[in-house]
């Protein structure tokens, strides 16, 4: 086993336990980890709060590719070890704290973090902790499933620890790792098609920094993923009509690639294709790659799936390590700054679909904080999506909390995506096509065919109100602005009564 | 003479006047025109104006590169002429009817413009009308001052008429038309340092489509630069200051190029930079070029300028046109999805500076809608090069209007770029460098470091408040967020008294 997954020699000696490899880690360590939904460190973290436990008094500063799992993001929140998180986190008790200004927490666009932490933006790099599959002969790493910013990492931190995952297959080759160049160095990334490889199927690794090799059996949690809800349904299936009209229209080239954010709607639209007679050939180019991914791929749908991490259920996870050898001629995962890069996705001209907390009548999107003020996960890759994509779709369901909150808004509480890098907004009711509108006319339709009908009226006289009382290009009343909000937060339902 | 302009035999004999030329153009015709601060055609629309007040009732879809001059934006509106128009503008009387919803009005990131139009999003392209130095031997187009979406336009459109600018030098090699291939045939933009030329120094024509030629003697209107006052001056400080220490800490190479955005404080900067000690080989990577960047090549600072237009008060012209021969060894003009590229912005690690209308306490920015509702101009690059430059900065003095307005708010009431596109924000009180800090971090040091200190107190209780009364991540009292602009609404001052 050891032989097999640590297979350069100088370092099998480093091989030892948790506790000490964890020695490296002090008060005020900037701690950078592996992980993208997938692919984090387990052991190292859990020995962290095993010495909180036992009364030392530390903090750390945790910067990860994106979301991790419970065992990082939720173990350290609750034993109170972490003083920073940058970026995106999706763990509910760490957002509690982030929220109660207890952890502090920074976002990025995705595709721009790694360029950050080389340029020295995010400070010193102490040490990295990294999930692997296997140590190459040659001392190369290879990741499990995800990238993200791991390759980063490991070339800036001072030391490595490396957890050797024993359940993941010794998967070389479906990874490519390309770090470009920084300015003002940097050239093209020669990235033509969703299936292009163009870097090495490995890490590279300095072995002198290399403090300790872990060897862990734990492995990654696994998302449960829900058969597509009828909403989530209705709004794949204007997604796919459109798209259809649009190619049809001849206004997009037939087989664009396509991104797809996290979440239910996201799957929804992807399994649309396993019914669907119109597309045969796709081209996945996204950020996280999940379980209708592998279906597609074994109806003979998919041409390539690119992304920075896959996130599968436990049970898609049994079937792809069995014929791994299959799927990973089709799959390819990149660092996060590759699978986002805006040079990229503006290349390949993609169509990105991403999930709305709320969206105002004029098509301005809020991805981030419930009520303006209360982060849910962060901005993640969805701007660089949304900004660089040939079409480009914010969709959301037409009311969240049973009905009492409309995600239609006269104005949203926060901006993360402005109207000029939104052209398509979808609810199961229908779908607008910002591109040719006027925001009035933008918000004209969106109140009649994407707000839920209990919310309609009341939309449609502020709306009214707004251009008879203010005029302007996007009429607002702003003191009136978030009444809808308001209503919210002193009766917990949205619709006006009476 | 017209041997000189005309050059391209075949086509001399369409060389008419505007009466006949305009005739191709009547109601409800899409005229896609160049012009991007400059280079705009004068004929045409004179002769539009001319038909209007005989009687002629008829409106055309105007699409220009960007703002033009009163010569196109204002006198169409005035003649009311004008049924849409995209994007970018600044014509005062035409914001007024935009804002009164009589022209119908549409915003894009220039970057996105021309492949939007390529793809047809736009619809149909009747008429193109471009001003030019000269047509070559070989039919080819030579631009005045600036080059936009002309290439695309002159490629899409089914009728072309050129104005030939008799005033304008015969400046052949200031031009670098390169036209990229759109998905999912794109390949990398081959731009990897601003002096780079990648394309052709004059525009493909099809001559076949050419339906007039005009001979004119009409100029562009100059803008009056003002020398930089106090705030200018004290913000371009800041930031030469800034950035010098950045590069010290080797967070930044030096000679990263810059980007400055339209108005006075981005000539402050530039020609700051004329006095200063420490930058000696500068360039400038930009979308419009001004007078400082003449300044600037003849004391021997710039390496290259690039940008989609050169902008020059009536005095720069003469010396420009004079010494062209010198000039154009420094200066190249590109297609506007050249100079605005985010693949080649965030490849070069342009630094980029922009003017905002106002800023709020988390760095959320408002660069279009004063009171949330009036257009300005306009969101023009300054999305392009604010979400992809190395390091990217929000300037703008801390009040407006005589000090009755501050223009650091509790809320912005209009978002044009997050918190996520903005490094740092720059009043002529000082700077905030964002990166390392939370949105509550924001806060404190942008209230008390950007303000101006007649509106800190006010700033302060209502973030303390937020901070009490709601918390969470980026804390506001959504019915209060506003209170500002409701005081200067009400009261036509934002300041609150006793
Ligand atoms: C926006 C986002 C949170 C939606 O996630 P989702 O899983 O599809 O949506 P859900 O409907 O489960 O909503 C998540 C929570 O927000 C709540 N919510 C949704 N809309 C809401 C609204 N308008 N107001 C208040 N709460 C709302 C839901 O009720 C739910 O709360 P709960 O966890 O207490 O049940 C998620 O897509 C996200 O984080 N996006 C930003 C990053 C991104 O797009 N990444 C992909 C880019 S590649
Ligand atoms: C934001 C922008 C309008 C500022 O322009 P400017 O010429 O530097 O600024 P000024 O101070 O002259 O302001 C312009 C007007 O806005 C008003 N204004 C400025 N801040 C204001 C505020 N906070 N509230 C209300 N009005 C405000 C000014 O009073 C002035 O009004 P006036 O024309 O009636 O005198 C301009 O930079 C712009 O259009 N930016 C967006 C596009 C862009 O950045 N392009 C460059 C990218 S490459």
């Amino acid at each position: 086993m050891l032989t097999d997954r640590v297979r350069f020699k100088p370092l099998q000696d480093k091989i030892t336990d948790a506790v000490t490899a964890a020695k490296h880690i002090a008060d005020g360590t900037n701690l950078f980890i592996s992980g993208f939904t997938a692919g984090y460190p387990k052991l190292i973290p859990q020995e962290l709060v095993r010495r909180a436990e036992s009364g030392e008094q530390f903090k750390i500063n945790l910067f990860a590719g994106a979301s991790t799992g419970d065992m990082v993001d939720g173990i350290l929140a609750r034993a109170n070890l972490v003083a920073w998180r940058r970026p995106y986190m999706s763990d509910k008790f760490m957002r509690q704290e982030i929220n109660l200004g207890k952890i502090s927490f920074k976002d990025d666009h995705l595709s721009q973090l790694s360029a950050k932490v080389r340029a020295g933006e995010w400070g010193r790099c102490d040490v990295a902790v990294v999930e692997a599959a296997a140590i190459t002969e040659k001392g190369h790493l290879i990741p499990t499933m995800s990238v993200g910013n791991t390759p980063t990492y490991m070339r800036e931190a001072k030391k490595i620890i490396v957890e050797i995952s024993e359940s993941s297959p010794l998967q070389e080759g479906i990874h490519d790792i390309f770090i470009p160049e920084d300015p003002p160095y940097r050239t093209p990334i020669p990235l033509y098609r969703t299936a292009d490889r163009i870097g090495k199927p490995f890490i590279d690794m300095n072995p002198d920094r290399v403090v300790a090799i872990l060897f862990s059996t734990e492995k990654d949690h696994c998302p449960i993923f829900m058969p597509p809800d009828s909403n989530s349904k209705r709004i794949a299936e204007h997604i796919l009509e459109f798209v259809q009209h649009e190619i049809k229209k001849d206004r997009i080239p037939p087989s664009l690639p396509w991104q797809a954010g996290v979440g239910d709607v996201a799957n929804a639209v992807l399994s649309g294709f396993i019914e669907d007679k119109n597309f045969s050939s796709i081209d996945i180019y996204s950020e996280v790659l999940q379980d209708s991914v592998l279906d597609l791929i074994d109806i003979g749908k998919i041409r390539a799936a690119s992304g920075s991490a896959l996130t599968l259920s436990e049970k898609a996870r049994a079937r792809f390590f069995n014929e791994i050898y299959r799927y990973q001629e089709k799959i390819v995962l990149r660092p996060v700054e590759i699978s986002n890069s805006p040079e990229v996705i503006r290349r390949l001209g993609v169509i990105a679909i991403n999930t709305a907390i709320e969206i105002d009548i004029y098509g301005q999107v809020n991805s981030t904080h419930v009520m303006g003020t209360q982060l849910m996960n962060g901005i993640g890759g969805s701007g660089d999506f949304m900004r660089n994509g040939a079409l480009t779709m914010m969709v959301t369901p037409s009311t969240a909390k049973g009905g009492m909150i409309s995600a239609i808004v006269p104005m949203v509480s926060h901006v993360d995506h402005s109207e000029h890098s939104v052209d398509v907004v979808v609810t199961e009711y229908g779908l607008v096509d910002t591109r040719p509108l006027t925001p009035r006319q933008v918000a004209e339709q969106i109140i009649h065919k994407c707000a839920h009908p209990d919310f309609r009226d009341q939309l449609w006289d502020y709306f009214q109100r707004a251009v008879k009382e203010r005029g302007g290009h996007e009429p607002h009343i702003l003191e009136k602005s978030f009444f809808m909000h308001q209503l919210f937060m002193e009766k917990g339902d949205m619709r006006q009564k009476g």
